[in-house]
């Protein structure tokens, strides 16, 4: 029998049994499960965001950390900004609507395919960041640990991909409890923190911790450099639009509520994060690798205690959780891009268990990759992320633009100056990002998207001239078959090559024998066996100086196979035998196969198998 | 077009164009080229033989180096008792006497392929020997290039493989070069060496130049430990009774001279060796990683010199030579193997340019994989070479005897004698080896050899089974079909379909078309144009609620088809369409394969490809 058994036991163990399709359904949530589902993105992203801000700011010196107050002020309003351009999308587009779907309607196929393009890469960066980070939350709370970064982050990617392709149905209850966990233990570590400093008279910002001597000159570019890396805390704003139709009814307005409950949270607490720090005098250690929110941690927590390690478990909790949902949006964009035909139909196939297994399978590789090849450090990820966040959010607010034009409605014109101005920003912000981290990784994801976009488009050609091709539309149907010839290539007269004679002479009475002769001394045996056992049909030797087996063949049907009669086939009947175990084919010579491929490709020949199973029990 | 056409102008250029059967010829050789062509195995030992002594030696301290030459004198006689063996066996097996043939010939099956898993480990290990030895020479020359010696010895294994995949005839005018290379060097050398101990006077031996402690105590199994070690020395001996037939006539007698010059010159060689390195205090350096034959070549011609450099050139080339003859008698050998069906049917067939390309590769493959294990170094390979040798080495002479025994013949029980006398002294030694290098290495090869010949057997084994189950004897000619059953499975109804539905209505009246249902919603568009299209063909249609397309088939399959009816044939016509580029099939599922694979291996039903050719040119 096959073998593959103990491959298919394994996967059965690891992903589960086939799940028969009528057993898909759809659960719907409330705002409050509503909001752990699509918010954990957003909000886990105030694990790194001032850390970023910081990161750029202490190559101008310690003293520069000051600015980071004001440009974390200058991201919390562009994200209101951003956040009431989609409070418009939700009431728009009440059926889900994503940045591929608002482009592709209203702004025509090639702003659609720049936003899946910029959609799904900023999937994989999301994957290979919140992990990064969230292995950066264990590496603060345990140093030495920080060798063994890639190894874990590639461990929690596969422990999340087969979890996804077990089918994580977004089951509300469950994904609550990191998303609450760390809202509550982040607000309550704000607060402690707040109380602290109010207690001991709220002092002037403390020196920084650490004293980094000014490398670079204070400039405009370097400010921007800095606001470009805290938009990071952007990112996953848009997940509430993508799946409004997840909300119970009224759906709209429940997503509504549900995206101003997370935009204020997510102010608040990359607010009260930043502030805090400052305080502190807490700035990024290049040494320890210690993350700026493990620190403010311990200094409001107290270090080594309870509350500091439960505040890193939630940290590194909801960006799995954040890499998670990357699993559940990637597949499926990818699906509605295969069902449009822009990308391969295999992701479009439900898996065996209802999820689109091949959709996962890619991101889970994109990210590893990038997670090896960046080393599994954040920050070194940061330049090529948002890029694609804040191009989607361009092309989405200005897909809603156009909409409002074309649709009008009750104060259609406000509406679309609000999405107007929101499409303006993130403009803005998007040109602001790649001119300031272009020669630090944007360049990257710049140089990437076009590739994308291509090879959609090239995958939506090829699929639209199949279709042309396949058509029946003004097809005739092919007239029946008058002239049957029928070749059977033999390398020897035994059971086998009889067995496919006996096959061959039932299709039809014009039936040749081709034997390719690569040692002339064996012809003369053939020939003998042939007169006993050929049974009167006419065997053809075709002499072989080069002991090319494939070669005198297709020669040999070109010859014989007239290409304009319409009405004659040709097929070529192909004794074979099956070994009874599998490394048995590594003692044959799989001549069957390589005759198949060599005709496969050239020739409108038809190819039979006759399958000779050989017995495994010798003896 | 299929692809694979870069990889394929590769191998032309590196490999070269096919040649014709009618091409190949044998050159005979005259002593003096059969002495290069043979002699290079053997007489490139002497450049390792001397330091391996010397390596177990200074384990008792430097004062037991002495020792070296009485060592080497026993070593010199037991060379001389194999040598006589093998001139007899010359003389009795005139078409070439491997000890493969000889003891597969008089001692059985079993012995036969004991001594074939000997010499193919050996020749494994002779490459990866003498390519170590090789790049030793040039480190020795210039230390620099030490840590780059695994490299070098796979860029080396490298360019012989290719130049034997293009086939180096056995030429012996370019082999004579490197072989008499060699040996002018080292008489030159060692003469040059002999005038300047004479011309200081004949002083006793210098002490040791590195002074090592004792670290062990001296013992008798230390003592054949190091006499083992250079036993090395004796590989290759028996190439020219491997080659006879390469002989000019008289093959035998000249054959025989040869062999007599070789023993002589290698005698003389290995004592000079060991004689002037005793005489000069030179010892193993392990800080330098210089060779024992490189420091007594800076001695006798001059550090720095010319000379110098071109005696190691010599050492060098002629290891090399030694690794290419294994690249001719590795190949031969499994050819010989697979012939007799004891190795896959691959090592039989000629490639492209008339060599067993399948050979060499694996012989390449197994000696770059021992070169990387060792890490290039000769030392830690010697432990496991020369089992082989000496096991070969026993089963030739045993066969010897036994031969002499059955054929008699003029002074057969003084020539059994002799070959006897050899056969117990090889295996004498033989045990010595195991014995005394069982834990650094041996051990290795005892345990490889069982698998080895474990695995002859079984491929025997299979090719026996399959022959009887394929021959024709007392084989009653199969009925006539009677019943076609003609199954088409279907995904969609469309061009390709009716194509392979006009091709199955040619073959029999009973066709049925099949589809597969993974989307009930889709079925009614399948009947609908069904009714239009399908001729009147039943359309049976199969639910699949774990939407897998192979199972619900193979089931239907198993129903309807009655195995007990001989004359009834079912055949599943498979319509397949083909893409115009490789890369366009990572566009389609390929279920016609997976059908056909699925079917393959369970019953005896026939599969069909009817290819429907997808054009390229787009628009």
């Amino acid at each position: 029998m096959w073998s593959g058994l103990s491959g298919f036991s394994l996967r059965r163990l690891l992903i589960g049994s086939p799940l028969a399709t009528a057993q898909l359904k759809h659960e719907r949530l409330n705002k409050v499960k509503a909001l752990a589902v699509f918010a954990s993105d957003a909000l886990s992203s105030t694990a790194y965001a001032t850390e970023e801000i910081l990161l750029v700011l202490i190559l101008v010196g310690s003293a520069a950390v000051q600015l980071a107050w004001p440009i974390a002020l200058g991201i919390a309003a562009l994200l209101a900004i951003v956040a009431f351009s989609y409070y418009q999308t939700i009431q728009a587009y009440p059926g889900g609507g994503g940045a591929y779907i608002v482009a592709h309607d209203n702004l025509g196929q090639l702003p659609g395919l720049v936003a899946a393009a910029a959609i799904l890469t900023d999937y994989v960066l999301t994957v290979a960041v919140s992990i990064s980070a969230g292995v950066a939350a264990v590496t603060s709370a345990f140093p030495n640990l920080y060798p063994y970064r890639v190894e874990m982050g590639l461990a929690l990617i596969a422990i999340i991909t087969i979890l996804n392709l077990r089918g994580v149905r977004e089951s509300g209850t469950i994904f609550a409890i990191p998303t609450y966990f760390f809202v509550t233990m982040t607000m309550g570590m704000l607060g402690v923190g707040l109380y602290r400093w109010i207690a001991v008279g709220m002092p002037p910002a403390a020196p920084p911790r650490i004293d980094y001597p000014a490398a670079h000159p204070l400039t405009v570019f370097l400010i921007l450099r800095a606001f470009s890396s805290g938009c990071a805390a952007l990112t996953g704003v848009e997940a509430i639009a993508d799946g409004v139709p997840a909300f119970k009814p009224p759906e709209s307005r429940n997503a509504g509520r549900t995206l101003i409950a997370m935009a204020l949270l997510l102010i608040t607490m990359f607010l009260g994060i930043t502030f805090l720090s400052h305080q502190f005098g807490i700035v990024p250690d290049e040494r320890t690798h210690e993350t700026v929110i493990s620190q403010l941690g311990r200094v409001a927590l107290g270090d080594g205690t309870v509350l500091y390690y439960l505040f890193q478990a939630a940290t590194m909790l909801i960006l799995v959780l954040a890499a998670n949902t990357a699993f559940a949006d990637f597949p499926r964009l990818s699906y509605f891009l295969a069902r449009d035909r822009y990308m391969p139909n295999q992701f479009a196939l439900l898996g065996d268990r209802l999820v689109f297994s091949n959709g996962i399978l890619a991101l889970a590789l994109a990210a590893s990759i990038l997670l090896v090849i960046f080393q599994g450090k954040t920050t070194h990820l940061i330049p090529l992320y948002a890029v694609g966040v804040f191009l989607s959010f361009t092309l989405s607010q200005s897909g809603m633009v156009a909409h409002r034009l074309r649709r009008r409605g009750s104060y259609w014109w406000l509406k679309a100056l609000i999405s107007g101005f929101g499409a303006t920003v993130t403009a803005a912000v998007l040109i602001i990002f790649i001119v300031t981290k272009f020669v630090y990784g944007a360049w990257i994801v710049v140089a990437w998207i076009p590739i994308f976009i291509g090879f959609f488009l090239a995958v939506h050609r090829h699929y639209r001239a199949v279709a042309a091709q396949l058509s029946l539309e003004a097809f005739g149907s092919p007239p029946p078959v008058r002239r049957h010839r029928v070749i059977v290539p033999i390398a020897g007269v035994h059971r086998a090559v009889i067995a496919a004679l006996n096959y061959a002479r039932s299709l039809s009475d014009d039936v040749t024998a081709v034997y390719v002769e690569t040692d002339p001394n064996e012809t003369p045996k053939i020939r003998r066996k042939w007169e006993e056992w050929g049974d009167g049909i006419p065997l053809v030797v075709l002499p072989s100086p080069y002991r090319s087996i494939v070669g005198p063949l297709v020669e040999y049907v070109d010859r014989i196979d007239d290409r304009q009669r319409r009405d004659q086939v040709v097929t070529i009947v192909l004794p074979q035998f099956v070994p009874a175990k599998w490394w048995h084919h590594l003692l044959h010579n799989q001549t069957a196969w390589l005759i198949h491929l060599a005709f496969l490709f050239r020739r409108e020949v038809i190819v039979t198998h006759v399958p000779f199973h050989l017995r495994g029990n010798h003896r």
